[in-house]
């Protein structure tokens, strides 16, 4: 017969595998799936020939991440301060602008030298989407009387009621372009509540992107796995999951597993792809159904020499350019090459993703030059990753609930089901789209189900 | 050696089945798996304890489906008019009407009493959309200097530019969430482009609703199921498919089997939980991945008697409901029953998708009672066919290319790649959406695959 083990977990990302480390630790038994043959799933990278490191997936550390920060201590990562020492450029419509600040929504520094009337309207409209933000107490959302009409508000018709301007249009489309967790999506995809919720929930204001890590992000999955040994099978996909009152099993591309509990640590639209038997509760269903993942491919691009810094610029770029809308500085200083990080999101994503591959190159690179001059044009490497086209993960930086779904169905984002229990970024109370997110969650799914173990008489072993 | 078939048809709704039996009747060998332990897609319906048949998915003919009506005759299936006698119920923001007409977009019969305004405003739009949508000759789209352009705009920002009233407004929403072809969606899902092509290549000016069939729809696929016999695999899902330039293995639930060519009749958002190898080119990974599934239920409610005419109402509903923006009489004149198909589609399929069983059905006939009177609130019976919950479906009544995909990848929806050919109606070059779009590209499959076959000089056996 085979054994009933305490707790299976499906997905080996960064809280798969933290939520698996936690039950490990604590002495129960686990075993985890990942369906590709690499752990870590948006948390990966690599080593260039010219040995500098680059992330493939997310790479930074939040000032108020205190997980992520206990984390990396404990694995004895170094952190350093994102570069930006420069200015950083804006272009917009045809103009192009040096400013020391930067915004993402939240504006800090000095604005760009934009008409007072432009920054004043988009700065008016940011007070007004901060007041309703703060209304807000937890995620999912509950209990605020304008719950509702906030979620069949679509983003798109805020900003047009908001702004008089197209800058001020534009700051806040980009907004949802940009920032970690709203996606990213065009404001027609998303509702009020949606960008509210992000806003409230993984503020720009708190700096999530203040910091590097030496060697990069990626490493850290393997070191996880390192700990969970053999209990880890890579390419090992999940197809079902039978569950009842309290066990389950689950086939996987390596035969039926049996447990007692269950962590499904991956994004929502995946677990659609499973067949779970008894079909999981209507609301349940319908987040994982209509939960979109973001439009988002991420390029590295390394230089011989961080070149824009000569021309005192800081590498970071933001503008309504062709293809890129934001791209930031992400060379390690322990190292002489130079590194940025390029987004391509949204409509843009799209149409990018349809050109032949030197195309693709060359249309990022025509942007790069404009925002930092044409040694742009001259990289050492050129590293593409198109997440959405990724079937593991079918998107980036995270899923997001389309209008009308968070204010009908989001509690079923992180309720457990019998003995299922959900983790991933997605399903986080903080940081959603975020590695501290993907944390929070593995936490919370960990700390249920060892309670539910010692409760059914279990012991640590 | 595991005999190698001329042709493997992934999906047996009503594309894949005829598709297969052209090739069959034609003496080539076929081998047809399909996921579900039925046939038909969304080609299906019962019979009620009444003795009165419903049919969940499509289930009207229309005048010029040549191919579909052709099919019926060759079955022996006999057409009736759609039931239309009486006066037709609006309602609007409030007020209720009856009135000698109907529309979805093109207007006939005599206009609801709204007021001038409101109506003019509404077909001047009217005119304006049917002029534009004039000017496109082929679907996928090709070769228009506006194409880039409609297919950035959102329909919703169409609609706001071209209605003064709400009435308006609300005229082209109802349209794209409840015509066949365009979804259903929300009109900021889609771009004037699409709702140009729905209208330029599933016209409601040809009347695709006007006739039903004795014995319902769902009886057709049975039919020719029939014929293909033991080629026809049920409860097989296929995993995975690797070719090359002129041949293939697919890897099923049954195994794997071999074949010159296949035929993938299935939605394209199914289309994208299979593993391609080698990978499809990216743009028609771009459409699979971005296709969405329209969101929409139908519910079919019976009653004694078609009680709605004895107040001389045609039994159909139009309005702006809290659930139900269309219901329409589908009882069999050689019945005694009166039968209404109902439609929840869009953000309140997703609102009342999230209520109970009860609530769900009490809400549906309240709104049927606004429509057509208090004796709607007593059914006889009362069948939902959640289409988006169906794992082997994800929607209903077809999927749909959100914007930015047309005018870049929209191509790839037809186009063979090495030796696998596309079918289902999204596939479709006319009538995508409905079952005369899934025999048109049926017939431009199985005819791509006969001449290629007969090329490598297979001959009929």
């Amino acid at each position: 017969m085979a054994p009933v083990h305490d707790c299976l977990v499906v997905g080996a990302g960064l809280s798969g595998l933290m939520a698996a480390r936690q039950l490990h630790r604590a002495g129960f038994s686990v075993q985890v799936f990942e369906a590709r043959p690499r752990v870590g799933g948006r948390m990966w990278g690599r080593t260039l020939p010219s040995g500098a490191w680059i992330d493939f997936g997310g790479q930074w550390v939040g000032n108020t991440h205190r997980r992520f920060r206990a984390l990396l201590e404990e694995y004895g990562a170094r952190r350093f301060p994102s570069p930006a020492h420069g200015a950083t450029v804006l272009c917009f419509d045809g103009r192009r602008f040096e400013f020391r600040g930067f915004f993402q929504g939240f504006p800090e520094g000095d604005a760009p030298a934009v008409s007072p009337e432009e920054w004043q309207d988009a700065m008016a409209a940011w007070s007004r989407l901060s007041a309703l933000a703060a209304q807000l107490s937890s995620l999912p959302p509950m209990d605020h009387p304008s719950l509702s009409a906030w979620d069949a508000q679509l983003f798109s018709d805020w900003i047009r009621e908001n702004t008089r301007t197209a800058f001020g249009s534009w700051y806040f489309s980009y907004m949802v372009r940009a920032v970690g967790y709203l996606g990213p999506a065009e404001p027609h995809e998303v509702s009020l509540l949606h960008v509210l919720l992000g806003q409230r929930f993984a503020p720009q204001a708190d700096h999530p992107e203040a910091e590097l890590i030496h060697g990069g992000a990626g490493q850290i999955p393997h070191r996880i796995a390192d700990e969970l040994g053999r209990r880890l099978h890579l390419d090992c996909p999940v197809h079902r999951v039978e569950y009842s009152t309290e066990s389950l099993t689950l086939e996987s591309a390596m035969g039926r597993f049996a447990g007692r509990f269950a962590i499904l640590a991956l994004p929502p639209r995946l677990m659609d792809q499973i067949s779970f038997s008894p079909a999981l509760p209507l609301p349940r269903q319908l987040v994982q159904r209509h939960m979109k993942m973001g439009r988002c491919a991420k390029i590295l691009v390394s230089y011989e020499r961080p070149f824009w810094r000569n021309r005192g610029l800081a590498g970071i770029g933001i503008g309504n350019l062709p293809w890129i809308e934001l791209c930031a500085d992400s060379s390690d200083p322990e190292q002489v090459v130079g590194i940025l990080a390029v987004f391509v999101a949204g409509e843009r994503y799209t149409r990018w993703a349809t050109l032949t591959d030197e195309a693709r190159r060359l249309a990022l690179l025509e942007d790069l030059a404009t925002y930092f001059g044409p040694e742009a044009r001259a990289p050492l490497s050129y590293d593409e990753v198109d997440w959405p086209a990724d079937p593991w993960t079918r998107g980036a930086f995270a899923g997001y609930l389309p209008p009308g779904v968070w204010s009908t169905s989001g509690s079923a984002l992180a309720e457990p089901v019998g003995p299922l229990h959900w983790a991933g970024t997605e399903s986080a109370p903080e940081w959603p789209g975020f590695f501290e997110g993907a944390l929070a969650a593995a936490e919370k799914a960990a700390d249920a189900v060892a309670t539910r173990l010692s409760n059914l008489g279990r012991l640590p072993q």
